[in-house]
This record gives structure tokens, C-alpha cells and sequence, in this order.
């Protein structure tokens, strides 16, 4: 099938556009979009993308652990090469978070026409991304990376339903997820086109940009234990106040860390005990999130917070503590896979701007296995999570026109590459 | 009755002490002491008081708000002198907060004697003062100073039931609360011991001391309103983070009030949306609690403290808003009744030291109509509304000691007030 009116970047991008708007319908909740791992919405995403994916010549399964896969084969290929996303979003979430990547994929499948490859290409709809049902995210790519732990089928929903008991009831076999993955030297690799949820493509005024790596990530959960008084009785000079003591936290964290390009730090969660508005805070409950794509910058940077934490308590004080404190470090993108990317995004005449990923995608848990790129595409307004989220129609036919040209150049690549091997025969 | 060694105030401390024991098992929870107003355990506190009061000669009642008052009649009286507190407790609270100044109020009438008085004592246990089954405080003395609203009535605890109908299923009549009130002529005045709740006496090293009014109080809800944004991918230069305004504030609330003499400034509540750790605050909620005994000086810091939070709002790129803004004006204590607690204290050979009352009190209520004096018993560690709560027997001895001679010397100024008038007949 060559390059004509209908599977043209352009139309496809409107394809694109309308079917996020029908698929934004699968939602739990009637006044906004929530879907979660395995619910009824998610079955019907399943059947009007499996019905897409099969009119565009794709073979179709849904593996055990929800995902959805539609394969565009090439005869005699034994390996290939996976594009995609997540398909469930957050509760109250926006349409194009995940799902504009699944879409992406499969219109870079329509796009790319007859034209025979030397790999499969394989558009995957990951079931679960953003850890919402079972406080655990990347369970879909997870099973197809083949790191998806047994024991986690044994976690409850917040009603008190196993996620064993969910894949049961989604139709599918549990004990068969291990077959959902994909062996290393099967996988030429994972490309993911991605919201930016940021601001830095709009601001460089360019329609998509290519992931850097993907930032790694502290988390800490922090405590301040001061003591509890009576507002009116307590005078201030003697107070142990744990609310204090984390105001200072909060601004340290800020001024530590706002002038280290790239680096981000946020306390989001702040819980004060007891919490009334006539007695002293005995104690503040607090998170902290740092990232940054250099590990070192990151693990100092903490570590600089940590030691100022402790300053401060023995200012005012109170007690310091970190109740617990967990790292993942800095995702390393394909350098070939991004290069071909690179000049894939040049081809189509745009400034090929290279950029971080800050937030975790399907990527992080792929590139435990396989070779993996990322595509960002501009994110007016950079709201995401949101139902305000929003991408520009234009922008989408960049990204697909974009990635059919890489899986061009990709094929071009693994076919000179395996070119000696068959002159040798 | 002459003192003797049943009724003298270190066997009579012996004796509040136990009693406040005992009332201490009359509890709703059975690991902790929780005793709100007009539940079964208050029947408990009822039966016992009742009998002690009845033992000490005293006649008994509970008025339709459900306050228990003994009488210490003189006969041919016409005005009545208070002394008492509360016997509702806070959730998890102490064992004498409230219930002392009951118990003291008792032993001061056992002290007495059978001398007689020109005036009733009435021994008063307030229903109500915490304000927790009905988030209204005063409930008991809002009605003995006949200022109880009757759509009062209607407000329904946290399981629905209205305060109506937990008086009638006390065996009490709503409709009959107006007649708990006094009538201003017939009061000489209120006088009520109570544990300091804070650190000055222990400090000053004396047992007692005399309040010299209840601190104004402003009490204040307050917002930040920034906009949410994902922590990993919003550069921190792009931020509009309520919390990191909202921590600046905290720390400028301290920082502006912590060198004025008696000012206290307390943010004890502070609540973060959406509050999840990957997600930047998007709104800050808390709560700003101003306490001064001069109106003036507290007025002055709320409006300094409400300009600093819109320079920080300003700042940061996000609305301040003042939610809600109440206040209470100090409570000007009777000079006259002041001056003969003064005198009884230096009877009793200790220094009167006069501190303000940093909390509020039943007397906050009953100087609306009538005057009022305090005495405040030395707090060791100041831990109140908690288990650990404590008192020294000895200066329940002092209190006892004090206010026995304060009740003789209020009758001596009465006497020699009216006896012009009974010479002239």
C-alpha cells in the first residue's frame, strides 16, 4: 500500500485525533475519563482497537496480562519491533496520556503501507501504566519485559479484589503471564511516542522532540516529631514545632535545588498530627520527590536535602527522620535507535531537539530487556493528568510522519546489517 | 464545721486527687479518657459527684443543660458566689483538666466549715466545654450565663443525633434550658481553678497563680492557590507551588510574632491538594490561630501577618485568600474578685504572680454577664488534653487553701459592703 490521500501523516493525525476522542468515551466515571487496569472500559477500548488494528491488516491478541497487541507480520522475519503505550490513564485523567501513543503506533502501521519489512512490527496497548488499581504501576510492561513478578497477583484493589481475581474475570489466565513476554534477542526494540507532559517542546517552538533518558527518580518519605501544645498557652520561644520545622524543610528543598539545571525536587504530600488549629503540630509526615537524568546530581542533591533536614530539626528542635527512602535510577535510551530517531525527525525538517523524559513511562520497565526510544510530542500548555490535556492535530502528523520514517531507517539498518551474513550463503 | 484534720486542705487534696481518679474510670473509651458532653459516662461523673456533694451537706441538681451544681446554702441569702469548671473531657484527654476545678470548688465548701456566708456557694460541673460532641464549645456555661442560642438545639453530632435529643435522652427538657440561667443580680461572681495548661508557673516556681484576663483570639482559614504540575517534568523556575508558598508563610507567622511578649501565633492545620507525591501542590489549606490579652497588639499581628501572605503569594505566582475570619476579644477579669484571689494568695504566704490565660474557659462565657476571676494551678510539663496530663497534690492543697480564704474574704467585703444597709434598719 503506497502513500496516498488516506493514509497520509495528515489524515492519519485526524484518525488519530477522532479515535482518542471515541476511546476517552471507555471511562468508569460518567463526568470524567478514569480507567483503570482491567475494568469494563478498558474491554471496550479492547474492542474498538482490536476492530481498528484488524481493518488495518494487523493480527490481533490480547496477552494474560491485558495487553493488546496488533502485529503487522512480515513473512519469514524473526524479530520485531515494538511501538506503543499504556492505555489505562488516571482517575480523572486526560485522553491523550498513554493512548496517543498506542494510536501513534498503529497509524505509523497504516502509514507505512504494503512495503515489506525485514521485522515485525508489533503496536502494543499496554493494560497498566500509572499504578492506580493495584498501587503498583508498569504491570503490563512488566509481563511483556518478562520482570512481572508472581507475587504481585496476590495485591488487592482498594474494594478487596486480588489482581489475580481481575485477570480471571477479564477473561484471561493468570498463571499464563510469563507467556506475555518476549524473549531479548526476539526484540529489536521499543519506541514510544509520549505526551511531553512539559513545557519545553512548546517553549522551543518544535513539534516533537527526542528522549534524552528518562530521569532518575528519589523518593523519601520524611518525618518531623516535634511536640504537641496548646496554641494559646505555649509560649513560642519554647515550642517544639514540627509545622515549623518543615515550612524550613519545604523552602530548603526549593532553594537547594532550583538552580541545578535539570534537577527537580517536590514535596507534594504534607500530613501534620494532630492537625488542629489550637494545637502545636507534634509531628509532620512528609514526601519528597528528586530527579534528575545525571544519578550522581540526584544522589547529591538528596543527600544535600537530607543533611539540611537534620539542621533544621536541631534548630527547632525536633526530630528528623526518613521513614523510608527508595531510588531508580536513570534510564539509558538506544544510542542507535535514537540516532536513527534523530535523523528521522531531521528528514521530516524539523530541529532535532533532544530532551529528558522526567516522568516514568512503559520505556523504564522495557529497557530493563530491549533497546528502547523515546518520541515526545509538544504538549500545549504541558497540563497533564488532566482533562484539560490537549495536542495539536499538526503535532500528531509530525510524530507519525516522524516514525514512519524511523522504522525506515531502522529496517534499512537491520537489513545492511544482515546483508554479509546473506551474500554468504 | 471547724477545720479540722478531715477537712483541711492537704487531707482534702488527698482527697481531690482520688476523686479526680475515680472520675477518670467514668470514660467512653476504655484505653483512654474520652468523656463528651451528656453521654452515659457523664451519668457516671453525675452519680458519683452527686453523692460527694450530698455527703459534704451540699443540696443537689442538674439543670436542663446538664450541669450538676451544688448548693452550700446560707439561709436568708440572696446572691450566690460560683466556683467550679467542666467535667467533659477531649478525646484521649487528662484527668484534671476541668474536672480539678470541680473537685477543688467541692473541697473549698467542705473546707468552709458551717461558719456562714452571706451569700450561697454554688459548686458548679459544667456539662460542656470542649466543644467536641457538637463542635460548640460553652454548651453548660452558655446556659447557667443564659446566653445558649435555642438553634442550638439542632446541630446533630457526628452520628446524627441533635443536641435535643441527647438532653431528653439524658432525662432532661430542652425546652426548659433558658431557666438554667442566673440572673445578673443574684451572682456575686464566678471564680474558677483550673490547671494552667502551660509552662509560666512551673517556671516561676509557684503553685498557683492569678489570671489576669483570657487572651483575645483570632482564628483564621487561609488558602494558597498555586497550579499542579508533574514533578518530574516541571522545571522548578516555572512553578507556581502552594505549598512552597504556603512554608513561607509558616515560617514568616513565626518569625513576625516570636518577639513580641504574649503574642502567640499557631498553624496547627495544613492540608495539601491533590497532596500526592509526584504531583506539585496545587492548593494549600491552613488554619492561623492569633492570641494576645490586648486586642490591639493581636489585631496589629493577623494584619501583619495577612500582608506577609499576599507578598509571598506575589512572590510565588499564587492567590492567598482569607477563607474565614473570626475573633474573640480579651476577657477583662472583675478587678474587685481579682484583688481579694491576689490577697488569698499572699495570705496563704506565696507570691501573687498574674498571668494571662492563654486558653479559653467557661469564664471566657461567664463574664458576659457576670464577673469573673481565675485561678490557675501550677501544670508540671504542661501536658494537657492528653493522658499524661499531671498535678502536684501539694498545690492542690495551696488552691484549696486559697480559695477557701478567697470565699471568706469575698464574704468580708460583702458584709462590710451591706453593712451600712443593715445598720440602717
Amino acid at each position: 500500500m503506497p502513500v496516498t490521500a488516506t493514509n497520509s501523516p495528515p489524515r492519519l493525525a485526524d484518525l488519530v485525533m477522532t479515535r482518542c476522542d471515541e476511546l476517552a468515551a471507555c471511562s468508569e466515571t460518567p463526568d470524567c475519563l478514569t480507567r483503570r487496569f482491567l475494568t469494563t472500559p478498558m474491554c471496550d477500548v479492547h474492542a474498538h482497537l482490536r476492530g481498528w488494528m484488524e481493518a488495518a491488516g494487523l493480527a490481533t491478541r490480547v496477552d494474560d496480562a491485558g495487553n493488546l497487541v496488533g502485529r503487522r507480520e512480515s513473512p519469514g522475519a524473526s524479530q520485531t519491533l515494538l511501538i506503543g503505550s499504556h492505555l489505562d490513564t488516571v482517575p480523572g485523567g486526560g485522553r491523550y496520556d498513554g493512548v496517543l501513543g498506542v494510536l501513534i503506533g498503529l497509524a505509523v502501521a497504516e502509514s507505512l503501507g504494503d512495503g515489506e519489512l525485514p521485522f515485525h512490527l508489533d503496536v502494543v496497548g499496554f493494560s497498566e501504566e500509572e499504578g492506580v488499581r493495584y498501587s503498583k504501576p508498569y504491570l503490563g510492561s512488566a509481563a511483556v519485559a518478562g520482570v512481572f513478578q508472581p507475587e504481585w497477583l496476590d495485591r488487592c484493589d482498594e474494594t478487596g479484589v486480588p489482581l489475580r481475581e481481575a485477570i480471571s474475570v477479564f477473561g484471561l489466565d493468570p498463571a499464563k503471564i510469563a507467556a506475555a513476554a518476549y524473549a531479548s534477542d526476539e526484540v529489536i526494540g521499543y519506541v514510544e511516542p509520549h505526551l511531553e507532559q512539559g513545557p519545553v517542546l512548546e517553549r522551543a517552538d518544535v513539534p516533537v522532540g527526542i528522549v534524552s533518558g528518562i530521569v532518575g527518580q528519589s523518593r523519601l518519605r520524611l518525618r518531623f516529631v516535634g511536640e504537641a501544645g496548646h496554641a494559646g498557652t505555649t509560649p513560642m520561644a519554647g515550642r517544639r514545632d514540627a509545622l515549623v520545622a518543615a515550612a524550613a524543610f519545604v523552602t530548603g528543598v526549593r532553594n537547594a535545588t532550583v538552580s541545578t539545571e535539570g534537577l527537580r525536587a517536590t514535596v507534594g504530600q504534607l500530613a501534620v498530627t494532630p492537625g488542629a488549629p489550637n494545637v502545636i503540630a507534634e509531628r509532620v509526615d512528609l514526601s519528597l520527590d528528586v530527579r534528575h537524568a545525571n544519578d550522581a546530581v540526584r544522589e547529591r542533591a538528596v543527600d544535600q536535602i537530607i543533611t539540611s533536614g537534620r539542621r533544621i530539626a536541631e534548630a527547632e528542635r525536633c526530630r528528623f527522620e526518613i521513614v523510608e527512602k527508595t531510588a531508580q535510577g536513570a534510564v539509558v535510551v538506544d544510542e542507535s535507535l535514537t540516532r536513527s530517531l534523530t535523523e528521522a525527525v531531521a528528514d521530516a525538517g524539523h530541529e532535532p531537539i533532544r530532551l529528558p523524559s522526567g516522568a516514568g513511562h512503559d520505556a523504564v520497565i522495557m529497557a530493563q530487556r530491549f533497546p528502547v526510544a523515546m518520541l515526545f510530542v509538544r504538549h500545549p500548555g504541558g497540563v497533564s493528568h488532566h482533562p484539560d490535556e490537549r495536542v495539536d492535530r499538526d503535532d500528531v502528523g509530525v510524530a507519525i510522519e516522524v516514525l514512519t520514517q524511523f522504522v525506515r531507517r531502522v529496517a534499512g539498518r537491520v537489513a545492511s546489517d544482515s546483508a554479509p551474513v546473506s551474500s554468504a550463503r
